[in-house]
C-alpha cells in the first residue's frame, strides 16, 4: 500500500475527523473468530440489548445502524404516518446537514423553527401547532431535538421534561438526535436514562461514531412496542442493516460497558471548556474583534472571528466556517484532542490577533 | 463485558456470517492515528481512487459505501430518471432480498425475468423491451446482473460482453451487482477489468464485506463523468456516506492491493468445489434423494435434499433453506471455511442419508 | 376556437376514448350555481356519502379522486406500512400500465403472479407467502385484484369470497381495482355490495370515467375506520384532492342514483358479447387464423389475429395491439358503442380475412 | 337525486368555491361527440398546443394536468435531480398548503424564506446560496415564485426579470406557480408571455380552475426541450395524466381563446379593489381596529380584523382566517363575485364594527 506518505495531524473540524478509539478495535477483534448469524441475530447483539436496557430502562430496545443520518431517518419514518411532519430547529442536522435525506428517503416534511441557540422550547413550537386535522397542512406528529445541539448547547433535564410533557399533551412523539449523546451525559453529569427515558423522550438516535466508534450508531426505542416492531423493517429498507452486526454491536457495548463513552466525552468537553476559557480571555483583549455568543456546554466552541484571520488559522488547525454571514466558526473537540492542541490553537489565535 | 459465553462455530449459511480478515484490522489500525477529513476527503480515500483505477481502468471512479443494498440503490438511482425502470432476474438480490429498498428508497420499478440459473441473456430480456417511449409502461433504462449470481453461477466474459453490447444497442446501461465480484474474478481467473470495464459494464457494486471486510462496499463508475458526478450526492441522501471513510477505504485498498480478495475468493471457491464434489458423490449413492441441479461455479452449492434431513443437518452446520417448495438448500463457503468444515458437513450428510 | 376540423369517429381502443355521458353534464350543470366549500366539504359530497352507503353498505366511506391510478395508489398506500408489499397479477394495471406510479409515488413493492386469464386465486398466491416476518423479503400486506380484469374476465362472487377469506386468514387486506366495476356488476347481475362488501373486500377503487364520467373515480373504504381516517390525508399528499369536488361527486351520484352506470355497462357488455359472437363465427371460418382464447365476460374481447391484417383493421377502427408476441389485440366496447360499429368491425374483419 | 335541498350562496373563502364558467361547459359539450384518443393524443390537445404557443411563445409546450399541486410537483420534479432542492417563500403554496406533497411525492427539499409580502427577491435569496457543491446541503436548483402570491401581491414584469436573471446567473431554474396567472395578467395589463417567457421564466404551473375551469391546470415549459421531454413521463407517474384529456384541453383553450380568463380575472380583481377601497374606508373609521397591511394587487384582500367580529362575519359570508396569531383574514373574489356580494360584506363589517 502507498500509505507511507500519510501525515498525522489533528484539528478542530469535527469529532468525526478523529480515528477509532483503540479499545474499540480490541473489542471488535475479541469477537472476530468464527461465524455469527448476520443481520442482528448474533450473540453479541443479543447481549447489547441487555446493556442498553441497563442504561435506558427495561423497556428500551436498541437497533444498531451505520450512521447518524440513517438513525434519524429510520427513527422518524417509524414514528410518522406517510402524510405527517416533524418540527425541528432550523439548525437541526436533519434539516441543515443531511442533504435532504429525510425528505428524499422518507418523504418527511420538516417544519423548521429559528432559535437563538439551537434549542427548541414549547413556546417556540406552540405557534406552529395549528390547522390540526387539516389535510392541507402536513400534520406535525413529532418534535425532534438534538442533544447536544448543533450549536454546542445543551438541554437540561428539566428542559427535556418540559418538551416531552408538551409533546405528549399534543399527541406528539419526542425524538432526540443523540449524535453526541455521550457528550450530553457527561456535561449533565447524569445517566443516559435520566435525560431520555425518565424525562419522557420516546426514541433516540444514539451516536457512537463521534465519540470514537467506527460507523456505530443506533436507534433506541425507549418505551413503545409498536415502534420497536417497525424499526427492523425500516432499518432494512433504509439500507441501514449491517450484515456483520456483531462488530457494530460490540463497539456500542464497549462504549457503554465501562463508561468509555462517558470518559471520552468528559475529556472532549473539558478540552472545549479550556478552549472556551482561552478564547474568551483573548476576546477581552481583542477590542471586540472576537466574541463567543453562546455558552460552551459540551465539546464545541462557536466564536466569531475577524474574517481576515480565519484562513490563516485554518492552515494550522483545520476547522469549519459555521456561518459565513457573521464570521462564526466552529471548533470541535474530540476524544483524542490533546491539551497541547488546544494551547496551540489559542497561541495561533493570539498571534493572529496580535494581542 | 458479558461476552465470555460466546461460542465459536462455523457454518455454511453465508459468507457474511464470517468475521473480518485479520489483515483488514491491521490495515485499519495502520491509519488510525490522528485526524483525517471526514466524508471522503481524506488521504486514504485519495489513494483508493488510484488503486481502483489500476484494477478497473483509468476512467474508473470509486465511491465507498456501507453495504450492498446501499451500493445497488445508489448506483441504480444515478442511472435512472425518476420515471424509469430496471430489468433484472427474478432471483436478483435487488428484487428478492432487499426488502423493497429499490422501490421504497428510490422509486425504482423492477421488471423481473424468470431464469433457469439466475443469469440474464439478451434473449431473455428482448421480449420485455416493448412500448418504448410510452408513458404507461415504466421505461427500462438499465439491466442489472449479479456476478456471481444469487444461485452460485457465473457469467463468462463473453456473456457479459454480449449483454453489454445488447444493452448499449438498446440505449440501456449495464449494472453489475458485484457483492461477490472477487469470487467471480477468482473463478474466471481474470482481472476485474476484463469482465467489467473491458466487457462494457457501465457501473459496478463492488463487494468487500462478503470477502472479509467490515462494512466496506463501493459503487464503481467505470466510464461516465455524468454518473460519477451524481453518485456523491446520491450517496449522501441515501444515507450511505461514511463519515470516517478512511477505514472503509483502507479495507478496500487492502483487499485489492496485494490480491487479498482474490486469494480469499480462490479459497472460498475451492471449498465450494470440494463440497460440490462430495455432495455429487453422495447424490449418486442416494438413489435420487439428493441432486445438484446447477453447476457450482463460485463459492456456493445449491443441492436439493430430502426435507426430513434438512433440519438435522442445520443443527450441526447452520445454512439456509433456499427454496422451500423444492427442498433446495444453499451452502455458502467463506474466506474462513476450513477443509475440516467441508468434510464435517459431508460426513453429516452421509450419516443423515445412511449411505 | 379552431375546432371545426375535428372529426367524429368511434373505435374499439378503450372505453376512455368515449366522451362524457350527456346526463352527467346535466348533473354537473345542475349544481353549478353559487359557491360550495372546496375539497369535499360541500353539500353534494355530503349527499354522495349517503348514496355510497346505500350501494356498498352503511360502513362504507367514499373518497372521490381524479383518476384510477390515483385511486389505486391512495388505496394501497393507506393499507401498507412503509415497508410492505402488494401481490397482484402480472397483468394488473398497477403493475403493467401505471408507469411505475405505485413504486414511484408510494414506494410500493409489487410481487407479481403470472395468470392464465388475469385472475388471481388462493392457489396462485400461496407459494408467494413465505418468509413471513423476515425483513429481507418485502412483506405482503395486501392482495390487489382487478374486477373486471385487464383481460376482460370476471371474478364470480364465490371467487371473490374465496380470495377474501384467504386474505383475512393470512392477515392480508383485499383491494379491488374497480376501474370497470360497473361492467362487473352488470355482468354478474349483482349489486355492487354483493361482490365487494358482502364478499369480504376491504377497499375498492371505484371507476366512473370508463363508464361515462369526466375524471371521476373514488376510493371506497368498505369497513375500516382506520383506513377511512388515513385516506383524506393520503389523497391530499397524492395530489388527488379535487378542489371543486362537487362536480366529481355529482357525477358519481348520477352514475349510481338511477342505475346510469349499470345501464351503460349492460350496453357496453352486450356490444362486446355481440362482437365476441361475431368474431368466434369468423374464427371458425378462418382455418385457425383467428381465435379468442379467453371468455368475453364484460366489455372487452381479446382475439388473436394474423399480424398482416391488424394494421389494416386499425385504420378503420382504432384499437390496441395487446400482446405483440402472439398477435393478441384488444377490442373494448364503451357506453357509446353502437351496434353498427360492432357490425362494421366484423365486416372489416371478414373482408380482411377473405372468408 | 336528493340534491333539491342544496342552497345557493356566495362567500369570499376562495376562488375555487366558485363553480364552472358556463362557457366552459359549452366548450366541453362541443367536443363530446365520438371518440378521441386518450391521454393527450387527441385532436383538441393538439390544437391546445398551438394556442399556448400563441400566448407563451413558439417554444412553449403545454401539458394539461388535474390540479395545481400536481402541476407544481410535476414541474419541479422535472427540474430537479433527485438530490436537489427548491427555494421558495415561506408562505408559498408548495410549502404551506400542499400537505407536504412536494416532499412526499417527489422527495423535494424546500428551503423557505420569510418574506414581508409573499414575494421573493434576489436579495432575500442570496444568503441561502452557500455550500454550493456540498453534498451535505441539499443543493438549490430552482427558485419557485407564485404569481399572484398567496398574499394577494403581484410581481411586476421588472421584478420577475430580475429574479430570472439572478436565477440564471446562479444556474437556477425559475418556476412560476401560476394558480392565479390570469389574475396577474389582468392586474399587470400584460400578455402572459410578457411576464413569463419574455421575462425569463423557465416553466409555469398554469391555473385554470380558480378562474372558472373544472379541474384544468397545466405545466407549461417555456423554453427547454429537455424539460418538455421529461414532463409526459412525470405526469403519468405522478397520477396527473387525464385519460379524457380533450375535456381538460378544451377548457384551457376556451379560457385563452377569447380572453375568457383575462375577462374573468379583470372582474375578480375589480371586485377585490372595490372591497379593498371599502374596507380601507371603514378602517379609517375604526380607530385602529381594522387595517390592511399589504396592497391589494389582484383578487384578494387580507385585512386585520378584531377577533370578536370574525366569527359573526363568517356566518354571513364564509371566508378563512389566514393568520390566527394576528387576526388576519383572507377575502378572495372569484369570477362570479357580484358587486352586491362585496357591498353586503362591507355592510356586514360596518355593522359589526358599529361605525
Amino acid at each position: 500500500m502507498s500509505l507511507e506518505d500519510r501525515k498525522v495531524w489533528r484539528g478542530f473540524a469535527s469529532d468525526n475527523y478523529a480515528g477509532v478509539h483503540p479499545e474499540l478495535f480490541e473489542a471488535m477483534m475479541a469477537v472476530n473468530e468464527g461465524h455469527e448469524k448476520a443481520y442482528g441475530d448474533d450473540f453479541v447483539t443479543g447481549e447489547l440489548t441487555k446493556v442498553f436496557k441497563e442504561h435506558f430502562g427495561s423497556s428500551a430496545e436498541v437497533f444498531p445502524v451505520f450512521n447518524g443520518t440513517g438513525a434519524n431517518v429510520v427513527a422518524l419514518a417509524a414514528v410518522l404516518d406517510r402524510w405527517e411532519a416533524v418540527i425541528c430547529a432550523e439548525t437541526a442536522h436533519i434539516n441543515a446537514d443531511e442533504g435532504g435525506a429525510p425528505e428524499k428517503m422518507a418523504g418527511i416534511k420538516l417544519w423548521t423553527v429559528p432559535t437563538p441557540d439551537g434549542k427548541l422550547t414549547p413556546e417556540l413550537i406552540k405557534p406552529h401547532l395549528f390547522d390540526i386535522g387539516s389535510v392541507h397542512r402536513a400534520q406535525i406528529a413529532a418534535i425532534s431535538i438534538t442533544q447536544t445541539t448543533e450549536l454546542g448547547t445543551l438541554y437540561s433535564v428539566a428542559e427535556v421534561k418540559a418538551l416531552a410533557e408538551f409533546a405528549h399533551e399534543n399527541n406528539l412523539v419526542l425524538h432526540m438526535d443523540g449524535a453526541r449523546l455521550s457528550n450530553a451525559a457527561a456535561a449533565l453529569d447524569a445517566s443516559f436514562r435520566a435525560f431520555t427515558t425518565d424525562a419522557g423522550v420516546d426514541l433516540v438516535s444514539f451516536g457512537g461514531t463521534k465519540i470514537g466508534a467506527l460507523a456505530a450508531e443506533a436507534v433506541v426505542v425507549l418505551n413503545s412496542e409498536r415502534l420497536a416492531k417497525s424499526i427492523p423493517f425500516l432499518r432494512k429498507t433504509s439500507m441501514q442493516l449491517p450484515s456483520k452486526m456483531r462488530f457494530v454491536s460490540v463497539q456500542l457495548m464497549a462504549l457503554l460497558d465501562n463508561d468509555l463513552a462517558i470518559r471520552s466525552a468528559r475529556h472532549a468537553n473539558a478540552m472545549a471548556k479550556a478552549l472556551d476559557a482561552g478564547v474568551r480571555e483573548l476576546a477581552e483583549l481583542s477590542g471586540g474583534r472576537v466574541s463567543v455568543p453562546n455558552p460552551t456546554q459540551a465539546n464545541a466552541v462557536f466564536p466569531l472571528l475577524p474574517s481576515e484571520i480565519i484562513e490563516t488559522l485554518q492552515e494550522e488547525y483545520w476547522f469549519y466556517l459555521w456561518d459565513h454571514r457573521i464570521g462564526q466558526v466552529r471548533w470541535m473537540c474530540a476524544w483524542d484532542t490533546r491539551p497541547e492542541d488546544v494551547q496551540g490553537l489559542l497561541d495561533a489565535l493570539r498571534s493572529a490577533l496580535k494581542v
